[in-house]
């Protein structure tokens, strides 16, 4: 692995100081600020999520506010999903698209009024498209990158560590659904969501001396249930399908591409800056779109640009993310495929470092 | 130093392949994309690039590229520079700044023709503040980011080894203008610029074969100069006072605030986004500045994190930047220092990560 040379511009995030001192033994940068990647190994930290509990450092996740009359006026204009009914208390998974409709960012909204509104953004600087569109339409609304880090709690045990720290109340949160919960004395938002399939909660924690205390009060609490600090996980996000913005997908896809159609309501999508470009998409269809694909043999090296998906020697797709499964005993992959080629059970190449390798499309993800 | 995950996400360049050949030992992050940042040793490669000449990948130098007929006003609309009088074939450094006056980047803008520019981005993604911005005020542009990865040249030798490849037209561009040369019968856009105060110039190198092409013509041209990979260097670029946004400023700075208000004509640059708030600040002026800053004695650590600045038990600012200067025989450094301590001279104290350290701030870096 390469090193990485410390600067500011690299930010630390209010977790830091505890992810040293579990041991983080690399990182990537994500929003220009540090994700850990691995504590113990991918594979140990994986077996371990699936079996116990974690804490996630995902302050990267950053929020973009929204603060006005026009607050969501504008998160409509966004995205093509349909925020008509969406209530107060709730998170909706939101592609935000530019006016052909390539995806800029695909973040989770988290309504906390009709007027105030938090975008929890992948890799890419939302802040800036969003700044830019209320100034050029001249929106009444407040746009702010506010002093709040998610911190994520994962894995099958997530409910009895939260329930220790925050009450019983966390028990009855539904999945993408949050309750605004104290924890000494300051309010959070704590909503039943977060990058695994595990289950569990991210926990929507403000700056200052509270974020190292529930760092600390989480790992005091989780003593007995095998707690430890981790981060997403490449093989376990593959095995559930979970994309991953700037490796499965950029600003050329369209959601529907992605297999985010189920998330766009364009024709009920009003305002929707991409909404004439995805009508069209959707109308037509795209012509590729993202699979799991399984690559048969040994394990494979890191993913860290494009692998050409081939097929009779010509190239049909590429594959973005790939490790190899110990639990499903194969290398698991997600890659962009040509229709001519997406349907289940197509036998492909898929040319890695190592050489061209045998490999499967599936409709479905191992979960 | 931290390790680094490898994934997709992270972008090689047109020019990986050279610099690992080449034993790049550590990366940064920039533009989601890898940034060399250490060859043999810091302080190695710091004597190297005064006194012969290195061949840099600073691909990670994004391109925002702006065609069409409204091109011009837009880029007016970017930055408080006056761009009236900038002609075809120069360079400007322009400030770009949101509608408080606060920096969102600090690029150079490339005048390709009045309806063509690009924008050669430090480290945030412009692209969504121009995207947002051409498609809110209804501009007839295109925004993109082309397939451009600048190579920057940079030593006292860098002029001989240019013309070994361009030809000797390249002894004649002048600082901050640009030719259009052909190697290997590809026509490339050659600026005199780059991120050191040694002198050379940036290729705009376009993908595909040639871009390694490129590489190792240089590589050969330069044997007898002792040509080197090498990177922006962290000792070079704070002794000659080159800021790095992310580091030395973020959004919440104003240009006057970082020193750059020679690069505001607020008064006269018309449609400037950011013009009102400028103006108000042009006259009050900046209550706090950026400035060159001495940290006595023994070599600092790495700056990874904001370290305080201090006076009388009060903190007046922030270092952002430091390193051990062997030139210098000391700790240069870049910080933000209130007015209240900002004169030549002053005695201030630093807040390192070993303690409390003596430091003066200085009117002008060590150039």
């Amino acid at each position: 692995m390469a090193l990485l040379s410390p600067s500011r511009r690299l930010r630390r995030t209010v977790f830091s100081e505890g992810v040293e001192a579990q041991g983080v033994s690399a990182y990537t940068v994500y929003n220009h600020m540090l994700l850990p990647t691995v504590f113990k190994s991918v594979v140990e930290d994986y077996h371990h999520l699936k079996q116990a509990v974690q804490v996630w450092d995902v302050a990267c996740e950053r929020q973009v506010e929204l603060r006005g009359p026009d607050a969501a006026r504008l998160m409509q204009m966004l995205t093509p999903r349909d925020l008509r009914t969406m209530q107060v208390g709730q998170c909706f998974y939101v592609p935000i698209v530019d006016e052909t409709g390539g995806m800029l960012n695909d973040p989770v909204a988290v309504k906390l009024a009709d007027d105030h509104w938090w975008v929890s953004i992948a890799d890419s600087d939302l802040l800036y498209w969003i700044k830019g569109i209320a100034n050029g339409w001249r929106l009444d609304v407040l746009i702010d990158e506010p002093d709040i880090s998610p911190l994520a709690i994962q894995g099958p045990k997530a409910d009895d560590l939260m329930a220790e720290v925050f009450g019983d109340a966390v028990r009855n949160i539904r999945f993408f659904r949050y309750a605004r919960l104290e924890f000494n004395g300051v309010e959070m938002v704590v909503a039943r969501s977060g990058y695994s399939k595990q289950g569990g909660f991210e926990v929507y924690v403000p700056g200052g001396p509270v974020a190292m205390q529930l760092w600390h009060a989480l790992f005091e609490a989780g003593a007995s249930m095998d707690v430890r600090a981790g981060c997403p996980n490449l093989i376990e996000r593959i095995e559930g399908g979970l994309l991953s913005y700037g490796n499965d997908m950029t600003d050329d896809n369209t959601p529907h591409e992605c297999g985010l159609g189920k998330f766009c309501d364009t024709h009920d999508a009003l305002g929707c800056i991409g909404r004439d470009a995805l009508l069209r998409v959707a109308k037509e269809g795209p012509t590729q779109q993202i699979r799991a694909i399984e690559i048969i043999g040994d394990a494979v090296p890191g993913c860290d640009r494009w692998w050409p998906i081939i097929a009779k020697g010509k190239q049909v797709g590429r594959v973005s993310s790939a490790a190899y499964s110990p639990d499903f005993k194969t290398n698991v992959a997600i890659g962009m495929v040509k229709m001519t080629h997406w349907d289940p059970e197509t036998d492909i190449q898929v040319e890695t470092p190592q050489g061209l390798r045998d490999a499967k499309v599936y409709e479905k993800f191992w979960i």
